[in-house]
């Protein structure tokens, strides 16, 4: 699971009949060297620049909202805060978005 | 998911059954640093120089035309458009293809 | 499955309704140059600061505390300890953190 | 899906009993930087110095040969040809083997 | 899968109970770039600085000895010989452990 931020949306009118209604964000991972964006699956209803809990894998199958969906990424949570100890702050710095 | 570009096509004729009748395109990632090519077998009619939506992992497996083939990498549709919010545009920059 | 280091939390009241309850910590992995932060769901009762046995991917759904939760990342272990043959220590070197 | 080129095998007495009769092949990936070596296993009778298509992940569990064996990385075809659009021949480029 | 060297040992009395009795070995990728150790488990008896096979992901899971264990890396074989092609071998190096 990575802390991401949506920068974006993508459409396509002509897809897989499984992601008809899939509302596919944009995202770019917030930590470490992962600054590639995704495209992930919106279940939780998250917008433009809000930092977001994004899974990855045949995990992000296994939402509840639409288990199935032939998705690799899917947005699952809306982050409120993050807390990080203070002898490791340093370790740990947000990507420059 | 990855917004590619469809560059090419691969053929071969000795391959496991469950792959007969698989249409084998070569995309190349189109943001962000993950510049490798990949093999993506395509579901959605998608033809060269078009920009597509592709599926990796186990999920490239539950593509609607065809569960279960052995595909790791599926084109799962074709992008009308993508929206980057204004402020974040400077982040999400295109690869030079 | 990675050695890593518990440095902080992320909380998320708005999320996929099968991760209620789930712990979700920050992780950053302590050997080779896997730098990169994880958010991993603890099972072990993991705190800051301690060395940590995560697992990533699909398996990370097979945790005996809660299977099937959205979840790509958990924490299945705390370290007691790590011991390297001699003639290895030099390629082993534990990333500063 | 990668396309690899073969440039070995590897021989294993000793090893998971649903690993028998596997023939483990190495196999080095020929374009981008993906420069890393494989073991895959082969179902196609692919030998050295063949440009073949492999997949990864637990796909590579789905071939029709062997469903099933403890596998991560399979030959599914060897490659007869491939096409690259004349504009983008460029970004192309095979790794020199 | 991988050709890793087996470098050490970790220990974890508090874990998910489901990896009881299981033997975490540290290995370390022998080829190619992937330098970054992994934690296995063992399932063919292997010791310190032999060369083994490593299988990742969700197959890890499929060993015959153990399986639905939460485990991502598991070792499937001990290497007896490696054989290159003869014009392979300035592309196949092996990592200086």
């Amino acid at each position: 699971m990575k802390i991401c931020k949506v920068v974006g949306s993508v459409w396509a009118t002509k897809k897989d009949v499984k992601l008809e209604g899939a509302k596919l964000m944009i995202v770019m991972p917030l930590y470490g060297s992962q600054g590639d964006p995704l495209i992930a699956a919106d279940y939780v209803g998250a917008g433009i620049g809000e930092r977001v809990l994004v899974i990855t894998g045949s995990t992000a199958r296994f939402v509840s909202a639409k288990e199935g969906a032939p998705i690799d990424a899917s947005i699952v949570g809306i982050v409120d805060s993050i807390e990080i100890a203070e002898n490791e702050k340093e370790n740990f710095s947000e990507v420059d978005l």
